[in-house]
C-alpha cells in the first residue's frame, strides 16, 4: 500500500485562500502519520485556482520533511516549467480523457494534451524527476458521457510511449463502481504490462471505498486519499470529498493490509485540514469521533 | 436484490419524534421507488424511544400500502404482543451476541434472549407472519469488543432450531469491512444452509457499501438501507447514518445489478425524509444533488 496525500492540491483547489503557514502545519500533520507520497500543489493560474497561487512559496519550503516525496500537478508546458524552476521534479500531468472535459477545463483537445507530453516528460526528467500522467474523466465525462475503456487503454499506452513514468486514473465526477475499475485497470495492465498504476477515487455518490478494494484486488497500490475526505465543493459539506485517508487506512488495517499509515495521526491531520478550512469535513470516520468510538444501536 | 427500508425504524429511532402524518408521507414516497420490504416501526418502551412510540397508530394505517411487506423490530415477549395485536404479523427479534451489549441494550444475557425466540416465533407465526431474529454486534461490540464468528454461528443456529425463518447480521457499530462480512457469512451459510440471510450496515467508518458488495458476492440479497442514510446520532449528522438506499440502488444498478428500485424516486423520497427530520442527510450520493449532477475536477 502506497497512498498518496492530496489534500493540500486536490482538497484545497476550491476552498477560500489559506495561509501558507496553514499548509506547513497540515504538512507536519501529513508527516506525522507514516504516509510518504503527498501531492503538494499545483502550478496552473493564479486567477483560475487562487487556494494554490501559493505554489512557489509553498515548493520552497519543502526541504523541510526530508522523508516526504513530493509531487505536483501541472496544466501544460508553462506549469512544468514554473514547477521545475521552484524545485519541484516529480510531476503530474493532467491529460482529460474526453474531448468536453479537456476543452471545458483546459481549452485544449485530448490529443493536444498528449501532444505536450515530450516536453513535459523532459523537463521532469531533466530535473531528476519522473512524470505521471493523470487521465482524467477515466470513467465518464460531464460532458461527453460514458469514456470508453479503449479510448484510456489508448491515452494510456500513448501517454506511456511519449514518455511518462506512471499512470494515474482519476474518477473525476466520482460515478465508477468497482466492476468497472476492474475492468477498466485490467485492460491498462495488458497494454502497460511494466507500468506504475494508480487512482484517484471520489465518494460523491459513496463507493469510492469499495473502488479502491476493487483497485487492489486488481493489483494496484497507489492510491489517492485526502485526510478527512476534504475536496469537492465547499459550499455542500460532504456532497464530493477525495475519499478519506483514514477511511482507506482504516479498511485495509481491518483488512489484514499493512498501510504503514497510523490511523490515529490521520486523525489528527484531519482535525488540523478542518480548523484550517474552517468547515465540517465529509468523512463518516473523522466525524464519528475515531476508530473506535461506539455509535448505532440497531 | 431485495432492499428494506429501514428509514422509519433505525432511522428515526434517535430523532426527535415526528408526526403521524410525516411517517406517512415517507411511506408514500418510499411505497413509489420499488422497494418492497419495509421495518416501520419498533415497539419497545416509547419512555426508551419517544420516536417511535406511535407504533400501533402507523400499525393501523399499513393497509394503504397493499404492496409493501411490513415488519416489526421487538426487543421481547412483551413487544411481540403489542406488535401482534396491533397487526404486524412479519416480527424482527433482536439479540445482542454479546452480553455486554445485550445487558446495556436490554438488561439481559444473550442467553436470556435466546429464550425468548420460541414464545416470539409463536407470536409470529400463529399471525400468519415470519419471524426474523437479528443478531446485534454481529462482528463487534462496543462493550466487549471483537465477537467471535463461532459464537455468531451457534447463535444463528439456535435461533433457526427455536423457530426463527430468516436471520440478519447487525453491524451495529459499523466498523466491520468486506473480508469479515465474506468470512461470517460464509460460515453461517454452511451452519444454516436453508435459512434466508440479510444484513444491516451502518456507515460510520465509510465502508458500508464495500460491505454490501461482499454480502452480493456471498450470495445474499437481503440488504437494510434507509433513504437519504438517516440513522446515527441526529446531533453528529453524516457521521454514522445507515447506508443509504440511493447509494446502494446507484452502486447496483451501475454492477448490472437490477434492484427493481428508480433511483430518482429514492432521492425524491430523500427529500421527504430530510424535510420531516429537518436536519440534513448523511447520504453522498443525496447531497451531490444526484447520479448525474457533474462534480469535482481533479
Amino acid at each position: 500500500m502506497n497512498l498518496r496525500e492530496v489534500g493540500l492540491r486536490d482538497g484545497l483547489q476550491l476552498e477560500a485562500p489559506i495561509p501558507l503557514a496553514a499548509k506547513l502545519d497540515i504538512l507536519d500533520a501529513v508527516a506525522a502519520t507514516g504516509v510518504r507520497r503527498v501531492e503538494v500543489t499545483s502550478f496552473v493560474s493564479p486567477a483560475a485556482v487562487p487556494a494554490l497561487a501559493d505554489a512557489e512559496q509553498l515548493a520552497a519550503e519543502l526541504g523541510r520533511w526530508p522523508d516526504l516525496a513530493f509531487s505536483a500537478l501541472v496544466a501544460g508546458r508553462g506549469g512544468a516549467r514554473r514547477a521545475v524552476a521552484a524545485g519541484m521534479a516529480d510531476l503530474e500531468y493532467v491529460i482529460s480523457a474526453s474531448d468536453g472535459h479537456s476543452l471545458a477545463n483546459a481549452r485544449r483537445t485530448t490529443d493536444e494534451a498528449v501532444a505536450a507530453v515530450p516536453d513535459i516528460a523532459k523537463l521532469a526528467h531533466d530535473s531528476g524527476g519522473r512524470l505521471e500522467a493523470i487521465l482524467a474523466v477515466a470513467w465518464d465525462c460531464p460532458f461527453d458521457g460514458r469514456t470508453a475503456v479503449s479510448r484510456i487503454v489508448d491515452l494510456a499506452r500513448r501517454a506511456v510511449d511519449l514518455g511518462a513514468d506512471e499512470l494515474c486514473f482519476g474518477d473525476t465526477i466520482g460515478t465508477t463502481v468497482p466492476g468497472r475499475v476492474t475492468e477498466l485497470l485490467g485492460r491498462v495492465r495488458e497494454a502497460c504490462p511494466d507500468v506504475e498504476l494508480g487512482v484517484h477515487f471520489h465518494n460523491t455518490r459513496g463507493s469510492g471505498l469499495a473502488c479502491v478494494l476493487a483497485a487492489l484486488q486488481a493489483g494496484i497500490t497507489k492510491i489517492d486519499a485526502s485526510a478527512g475526505g476534504l475536496g469537492g465543493c465547499p459550499f455542500a459539506p460532504g456532497a464530493s470529498g477525495n475519499i478519506a485517508t483514514e477511511e482507506v487506512v482504516y479498511l485495509l488495517e481491518e483488512s489484514g493490509v499493512d498501510t504503514g499509515v497510523d490511523l490515529g495521526k490521520v486523525l489528527e491531520a484531519a482535525a488540523v485540514v478542518e480548523r484550517a478550512v474552517g468547515h465540517e469535513l465529509p468523512s463518516n470516520l473523522f466525524r464519528a469521533g475515531g476508530p473506535n468510538r461506539p455509535r448505532g444501536r440497531g
